[in-house]
């Protein structure tokens, strides 16, 4: 999917909200699991009851490596039915990968191409060379570490290197990286006082922000430091909405938990438009 | 595996050689891929003919990965097929993992528990909270990223901050993390001589130093840096080994290049021994 049919994506929805699909056999509703493929039933269920307050689903491979191939196996089958039924939907793989040159040429063909994500979560430590490979794709995303939402975000990212904060240094220098129109950056709800400080270096490309939420990151503060014209957000909810309820209407709750988002996005949105209707 | 059993090991076998398992089918021998499991055929050869001359298998993950289903079947295979057979053999999952902590905590739980691998590879960017979680497995290790073997290292881990680089940043944050004495860290042959900086910081802790062949670093060097009286290294090599010949001998001339290295080894051992005799 190209940035621009997602940015249409969300006005049509008036929603730039991402599911996390990080589904946990022991989180979910229990007479799930005698069903054959207990985890693609319950991402089944979510996708089609939230769809439509979306744009972006977001499976964490952790949650799906953890059950092993059968893990493997319905994460497959996730991104297959998506495309199946909801061929608007972009998609997420949110692997944090990142290795050698050779190595990363791996992971990319296998998230972007084999196994058909629109983008993946990168590491950006090993630099420039683990990165690369990731941008090759046309029309996919590579969406790089910037400054995380956890805690552990404040060891090594915001170290200062010339006044400078290592994440505002990765963000710099990946915009030198070839094919770097095709990055996006995961910046942190949780931090969004620091949307403003990455505005000043990439104004335009979009970010993921997780945090909101379950991590306790406010969306109008997101929204305040972090839109742009062309929205720029795609804002990450995963526990929140997906373990709202285990009883047996998980997916009915889950979608209300969405379109409360989705409604909350929508007046962002709007009032976006006021803000800069000289602008625009 | 403890550390103390890895020494004794390496002892035995004069050698601290880790055989990396980059499985690539476009580069194994063609009469193999006729075979039911190609990956599993030429690692069971390769981990047969080589086990004698190295104390440590490393595959990494990105190879099997991008087989899909059927490479995540032949790397359990592999795993369990050197614990039922040489189970005096170290394993690394290079996964190069890390996620915010309860995500941290299932690729934790896949590699150390699930798969039974003796360590994994973890990349530094998300702090401690995305690394402590790997740390809480009892005679396992986890093996920190420190300064990597490729050319974009420079890119964020040499930046200094308060006249201090990051990966020496890495290095010394990671001493005061939760079950810390589990800790090993990847530092590239390539950079030898940053090897007796990172020595001024972990002076006792296991490195895995891969860059040795294929990518141009010199053992010798890595010897004269970073060798400790309890050896306090594995030199991985990879393609210089395993894809030494595509021939049906392939195992053969894998098995007498690895036992080239150990032969290396077993002199530098030698040498440190004779120029310590005083200390040990």
């Amino acid at each position: 999917m190209t940035t621009q049919e997602l940015v249409e994506q969300i006005r049509k929805k008036q929603s730039f909200l991402c599911i996390g699909l990080d589904v946990d056999l022991k989180k979910i509703p229990t007479y799930l699991l005698s069903e054959e493929d207990p985890i693609f039933s319950f991402n089944k269920a979510i996708i089609d009851a939230t769809h439509q307050f979306c744009v972006a689903y977001k499976p964490n491979t952790a949650f799906y490596e953890a059950c092993g191939l059968k893990g493997w196996e319905a994460l497959q089958k996730t991104i297959d039915y998506l495309h199946d039924n909801y061929p608007e939907i972009y998609t997420i793989a949110d692997a944090k990968r990142g290795d050698i040159g050779n190595t990363s040429k791996m992971y990319a063909k296998t998230f972007l191409k084999d196994m058909g994500f629109d983008s993946v979560t990168v590491a950006p430590y090993m630099g420039k060379d683990s990165v690369e490979p990731f941008l090759e794709f046309e029309d996919k995303h590579t969406i790089l570490l910037a400054l995380t939402s956890n805690e552990g975000a404040f060891d090594f990212q915001t170290l200062k290197s010339d006044e400078t904060e290592i994440y505002k240094k990765v963000l710099e220098t990946s915009k030198s990286w070839e094919n770097s129109e095709n990055l996006m950056y995961v910046v942190g709800a949780t931090k969004a006082e620091y949307l403003a400080e990455v505005r000043k270096i990439v104004p335009e490309s979009f970010l993921l922000v997780p945090g909101v939420g379950a991590q306790g990151g406010k969306l109008e503060d997101v929204c305040k430091y972090g839109m742009t014209k062309d929205v720029g957000l795609l804002v990450n909810s995963s526990r929140k909405i997906i373990y709202a309820s285990t009883n047996n209407n998980f997916a009915e709750v889950a979608a209300a938990k969405a379109e409360i988002l989705q409604q909350q996005m929508a007046e962002e949105l709007e009032k976006f438009k006021f803000e800069h209707s000289n602008e625009l």
